[in-house]
C-alpha cells in the first residue's frame, strides 16, 4: 500500500508547479514546468495533464485528492475561473473543475493561487495558531487572501482579497480603471515600472531594492513610497478583518527585511491602536511553494468530505 | 404551552431596545427605556435586568435564550466588551456574557451590535438572498458587519468590521490617531460638525441634509464630500469581501435616497468593474430595529446549538 498523497498544482502565468502533498501538509515530489499559457488554450491543459499523470505514477496509487491553484477569480459554485486574466490570455471562463473531474477519479478542488497560499501560509506557516489571518502576495500586482476561523473567504463571486486596487491616493493611472488605485506604485511590477520612468535601470523590484540599497536616492524614494502604500492597504484590511497575523508573500518578499520592516512600520503607524496591539505582520515561510501547499491541502479537505 | 421565543436586546449610548424575537425572526413586545450609560457602572445592568425581566414575563416561560448587541469590541472567546467603549464611559471591560448568564437561565450570547445589525439584515432584510453581505451603518461613527456565506466575521479580537477609519484622504484629525482617517468627514455626526464648522444652523446630519435640499451650497459640498468618501470606504471593503449587497444603515439611513443615490453611484465609481458587475447597494429594512431582530437570531443559534 502506498501512502495516501493529495496532489497539488499551482498554475501560474510563468511555471507551473506541482507537488504530492501528504496529510500533515509534506511535499515529496515537487516539480516545475513551464506552464505553456502563452502558446494556446490547450497547451496549459497538457502541461497539467503531463504533470498529473507523472506525479499519480510516483505516488504509486495513493492519491486521494486533487488541488489546482490558478490566477483570477475562481467561482466557488463551480469551481470555474470567471471571466479572462491576463495570465492566461487564450481562456475566457476555463471551467477548469469539470474539465479536471472529467478526467481524473478522484475528488477536485480548484481556487485562486492567492488564496491557497494563504491557506498554507494559515496553516502550517507564518500564520499558524492565528485566529484570523491576512497573505499578502507582492508580486506582478497586490492579492491577499483571508483565513478567518479555519474558513477562507472567498466572496460572493469568489473574488475576495483584491486588496491591491483599493483608492488609495494613487497617482498612476491603473488599467483596472478604479479612480485613485494604488497597486501601479505598491505592487512588485509597478515598482519596476516607476523606476525605469524615472530613467534608473531596474529590470524588476528586485533591482530597484538593489539601487535603493546602494543609496540611489530615486529608488529609496519609491520604495520608500510602495512600502508606505502597502503599510495603508494592509491597514485597511487590518481595520476591516481585525488579523491577528498578516503574512507578506509573493516574488517581491524575497527581499525580506528591506521589503518587511518598512511595511511593518507603515502597518502599525495607520492601523487602529485596538487593531495593532496584538497583531504580528511576517514574511511568508512557504515562498514560491505557498501556492502547491495550499493546492494539496484544500485537495486533503475534499478528500475528508470538509471541503 | 408557550411559544419559544428568545429575547433580543440592543444597549446603545442612549437608548435599550428590546423584544421577543420568534424563530422566525417576528418581533413582539418591542419596547425601548433610556440606557442610562452615562449615569453609573450599575445603571445600564439595572436597566438591562428589569427589560429582561418584563419581557420573560411577557413571554410566559418560553424564553430560549437571550442575545445581547452592545457597542465596542467583543471577545469571540469570552463574550465581554474589550476595553472601553465611549458609548459606555463607566465600563472597562464589562464581561457582559458572564454577567448576563450568571444570574438568566438561558443560554446567552453577545455581540457587537452593527454585527447583529448586519445578520438580520443578511437573513431577512435588504441583504436576504445574498451570499455574502455587508452591512454599513452611518450614525455617530461609521460602522459595518459582514456576513460570509451564513457567518459573521468577527476578527481575531472582535474588532472587524472598522470601515469608518480607513486612511482614505482624510482632512480633518479624527481622535482614533489613524493619518487620513476619512470617519470625520463621512460619518453623521462628523457631517453635523463639518456643517457647524462651516457656519451652518445643523444639530445633526438630517438638518445638513436638509439644508443640502434646500439648495445651500455649503451643505450640499458637504454631502457631495460625505458621500463621496463613504463610497470610496464601501469599494474598499467591496474589493477585499466582494459582497453581492451592501446594505446602508443606520441612524443616517433615515435620510432614504438623498444618501443612497450619491452613495451607490460612488459605490459604483470605485468599486472593480468585476466586483460591481453583479452588486446591489440598498437602504436597510429593519432600521432602527436592526440590532433586536441580529440580537433574536443570535440567541436563537445559541440555542439551537448552532452559535
Amino acid at each position: 500500500m502506498s501512502e495516501p498523497r493529495a496532489i497539488g498544482l499551482d498554475l501560474g502565468g510563468t511555471d507551473l508547479k506541482a507537488a504530492l502533498v501528504d496529510a500533515g501538509g509534506g511535499m515529496n515530489g515537487f516539480r516545475r514546468c513551464p506552464a505553456r499559457a502563452r502558446e494556446s488554450e490547450a497547451a496549459p491543459l497538457e502541461a497539467i495533464a503531463e504533470t498529473v499523470i507523472a506525479l499519480a505514477r510516483e505516488a504509486g496509487g495513493g492519491v486521494v485528492a486533487l488541488g489546482l491553484g490558478t490566477p483570477g477569480r475562481v467561482d466557488p459554485a463551480t469551481g470555474g475561473v470567471v471571466g479572462n486574466t491576463p495570465h492566461l490570455p487564450h481562456w475566457e471562463s476555463p471551467p477548469l473543475r469539470d474539465w479536471l473531474a472529467a478526467r481524473v477519479a478522484w475528488p477536485v478542488v480548484v481556487d485562486n493561487d492567492a488564496n491557497l497560499a494563504a491557506l498554507a501560509e494559515h496553516r502550517l506557516g507564518a500564520a499558524s495558531g492565528a485566529r484570523v489571518s491576512m497573505t499578502v502576495t507582492v508580486g506582478t500586482g497586490v492579492g491577499c487572501g483571508v483565513v478567518s476561523e479555519g474558513r477562507l473567504l472567498r466572496g460572493a463571486g469568489g473574488g475576495a482579497g483584491e486588496l491591491g486596487h483599493l483608492p488609495l491616493d494613487g497617482r498612476v493611472p491603473c488599467r483596472c480603471g478604479v479612480p485613485g488605485c494604488v497597486e501601479p506604485e505598491c505592487s512588485g511590477a509597478g515598482l519596476a515600472a516607476r523606476a525605469r520612468e524615472a530613467g534608473l535601470a531596474a529590470e524588476d523590484a528586485a533591482a530597484a531594492f538593489a539601487l535603493a540599497a546602494q543609496g540611489d536616492a530615486t529608488a529609496a524614494a519609491l520604495v520608500e513610497r510602495m512600502t508606505d502604500r502597502l503599510g495603508a492597504l494592509i491597514a485597511a484590511g487590518v481595520q476591516l478583518v481585525n488579523p491577528d497575523v498578516v503574512v507578506l508573500g509573493g516574488g517581491v518578499s524575497a527581499a525580506g527585511e528591506a521589503l518587511l520592516l518598512p511595511v511593518r512600520a507603515a502597518v502599525m503607524r495607520y492601523a487602529l491602536p485596538s487593531h495593532r496591539r496584538d497583531l504580528r505582520v511576517e514574511l511568508a515561510v512557504f515562498g514560491e511553494r505557498a501556492g502547491v501547499v495550499g493546492a494539496g491541502l484544500a485537495a486533503w479537505d475534499v478528500a475528508r468530505g470538509a471541503g
